[in-house]
């Protein structure tokens, strides 16, 4: 059985703002909220996932997480508003991917 | 501005047969035959790079690539037949897979 897959990246300015990584990040976080939860659900670092969170929230027009102080829990963050927009609108278009290359899929021929 | 691209990967029996750095090669071998060549124009050792063919022939059903007795240049390579088949169903794909994104980055709205 062949199939085609693809790896999503979205890009501003140049810079991107949307990774695989980084999705599985936002998702985690809007999820638990918790970065330790996070930390165990990607099998990461800490110092990785700090290493991210700048990465992610210098590329993008806006900031995408915000963090929390830290508490029992290790400490927290959230997404900021443009962060909810867009996961929200990576999910949309993830739905057009995935529609697209289960069509592709039928095609194919190796 | 804000842009979607992918990386493109085929998978047979679960097992990656075509990634970004496998077409490179691919399409390398097919230019110039030449596998010190290749390894410039990929910016990868001739470890690396026979790791890669050596990867690429046992993931896909068929060989792809058909290594020759080395000479003056360093040794060769070719595409096996199946190889050609398959960069050309790769070029075929990726085709529509461009229009796809074009037509995705005239609606994204970020």
């Amino acid at each position: 059985m062949t199939e085609v897959s693809f790896d999503i990246f979205i890009k501003q300015n140049g810079k991107t703002i949307l990774s695989p990584l980084y999705v599985s990040l936002l998702q985690e976080i809007e999820k638990s909220g918790s970065l330790r939860i996070a930390t165990k659900r990607l099998g990461i670092s800490y110092q990785h996932l700090w290493q991210l969170v700048k990465e992610i929230n210098i590329s993008a027009k806006e900031p995408l997480i915000i963090k929390k102080r830290g508490g029992v829990g290790g400490g927290g963050a959230i997404l900021s508003q443009y962060g909810k927009i867009l996961l929200n609108e990576y999910s949309i278009i993830e739905k057009q991917i995935i529609k697209f290359q289960n069509q592709l899929n039928t095609e194919i021929n190796l």
